[in-house]
């Protein structure tokens, strides 16, 4: 972790941006090390392209900020309940000579702090944090590579578990209590858990509810965990008893989309061409307008973040990026079906992380 | 809930702000029962002053907003993966006559869209959601304070409960496990669980970790969770086997601080008041440099909400604000207390809502 806020400053000084101004958030993690409360009183890490970072925390929260080592990493500046925070943000600026430029606040810091950083800077302008932590995220060391790896095989354990668990007369809930469990096994914290049923499947973003399996029923199982700081996300598709009909059609186009995007992944070329080329054997099969989102997202320390697999990202794929790789196709009132894989970009080509079979799987 | 937007709408008059931007917040749940997901897809509510409301949602969003009845009390607006959701909420605050005005974005939103709406609206000046939003959420209804009543009811009936689970060899992390269980019988959901024992004691935010419970130490348990919407939250001391030195005086001053300032709760004084009335008496016993954070916040739908009991709050309190006051007293090394209750501003004095006796009490 040690050289990451080397390379954020030298990342600040080729964007000419005088600082990151970071607040409880994935790159806080990242850069430091410290999982911080997202709460009304600010953390805030700043990290001047030249001069030392300073990371400004509520006095109430010093402890937890030395217990998880950021304050071997960088001098922490404890504030205490009448203070300002935003003046010793601030004040270190000017102590570390930058004023009036440009400053880049993390993508996710409250507004408020931003308005507030604002008023108190008028000659300063403002970018968004990820022009300068993009690339420091997007691409994974081969420790980082190593992590997912892992985290993949976790997730791939507990797919291979849940044709046990579906049968109609469940809920999804009841179904998604168990998989919780599952998970736990050998990851450290939930994430999400989809299990969407019958017509449900056809809401990509289904919460798992009270819906009881049927016969017939195809299941959308979308499930993510993190294991020592990475994160885990696949999908596969269940039946319970019977396919339904049109369904197994359409699960092999689903199949061969996911299959060819994959295959077209390698340095170079860029995140919309692997959309397309998922987007291109759906919609020549006829479902183009059941596929309503982007191929994918990256994932790392996050379960979203970047390069998104999406049309009109002209991002060059680069070897050490991770990404999902997830098609799907929704019929409202019906069903809907999505295979979902993680895949890291390798010098020449992909390596696919989660590597259980994409069929369909009859259960019950 | 269908009169809070109008509310809002008068609000932003009485302010002189053209509309409001709300992102996935409590403010969105409270303004139109949609509980959207914080991702990197814009959400967003457009409440102008004057014209009608717009919910801006990705398209794979929309069946949850319409689930979530949202779309009964403002029109969606679906954008699809490749538009430009910022446009749209631009084109709405055109088309509602709101341009070169001041725009309150919610507090939380992220800063990369306020950052992306101060581009797009180049006329337009930024203030923080909270100026608008504030006194509608801070003043709780009569039947917002009978959900807070009934949800403090479920976190007593779990105080109630700690001693079983307190006893030598335990870790704190064990205990944490029965209380999640405990918090859930009556809860929707858990929002934090800190088991704080011996020297963890003194951090307030201490992560309930391995360490395990020994004679002599005390214990502050710190749990809230949401029932119906509304939060709980309640901090008592325990005691395992025998009291540690000094304690029992601390715990006394403790007591006597956290009557005194409950008692001094009413409609028309200070936050700041209150705040002051608690660590007069912690700073007349000598613990004042011990006393390291405020002695409140405001809770509701969420768990740190407006008003905070501070130094510098000249908020007059008024009736129907609901907050907790909780103030501490922290050794370094040894042991900290803490006694937490959340009160009712009434017509002329102080509904206490947790009920439970506030002495330590000794386990195992």
């Amino acid at each position: 972790m040690d050289d990451r806020l080397d390379h954020l400053r030298q990342a600040l000084r080729d964007s000419d941006v005088g600082a990151l101004l970071v607040g409880p958030s994935a790159d806080l993690r990242y850069l430091v090390g410290y999982h911080a409360l997202p709460l009304e009183r600010l953390t805030m890490l700043v990290v001047p392209a030249a001069g030392e970072p300073l990371l400004v925390v509520p006095e109430l929260e010093a402890p937890r900020a030395v217990d998880s080592g950021a304050s071997q990493r960088v001098a922490l500046a404890p504030w205490a309940e009448t203070d300002d925070p935003i003046a010793l943000v601030s004040g270190h600026l000017a102590a570390s000579g930058v004023t009036g430029e440009r400053l880049a606040v993390q993508d996710r810091l409250w507004s408020v702090f931003t308005l507030g950083l604002q008023a108190a800077l008028p000659d300063a302008s403002f970018v968004a944090g990820s022009e300068v932590m993009r690339r420091l995220r997007m691409i994974k060391t081969p420790e980082e590579v190593r992590a997912l790896r892992e985290v993949a095989t976790a997730i791939d354990a507990v797919h291979a578990q849940v044709p046990s668990l579906l049968r109609a007369g469940r809920t999804e809930a009841e179904v998604g209590r168990d998989i919780a469990e599952l998970i736990l096994v050998d990851h450290d914290e939930i994430n999400f858990i989809i299990v969407a049923s019958g017509p449900n499947g056809a809401s990509p973003h289904h919460e798992t509810g009270e819906r009881v399996l049927a016969p017939g029923d195809a299941v959308v199982v979308d499930i993510g965990g993190t294991r020592a700081g990475y994160c885990s996300d696949m999908t596969r598709n269940y039946v319970i008893g019977e396919l339904p009909y049109g369904y197994e059609a359409l699960h092999r186009v689903l199949e061969h989309a996911q299959d060819t995007a994959v295959r077209a992944v390698r340095p170079g070329v860029t995140a919309a061409s692997i959309d397309a080329a998922a987007r291109e054997v759906i919609t020549d099969a006829g479902y183009g307008e059941r596929f309503v989102h982007r191929t994918g997202h990256g994932i790392g320390i996050e379960e979203h973040e970047e390069p998104y697999i999406v049309a009109g990202n002209e991002e060059l794929l680069a070897p050490g990026m991770a990404f999902s790789v997830e098609p799907g196709i929704y019929v409202p009132d019906r069903y809907g079906a999505r295979i979902e894989d993680i895949v890291v970009v390798t010098d020449d080509g992909v390596e696919p992380l989660n590597l259980r079979p994409h069929e369909v799987v009859v259960c019950g």
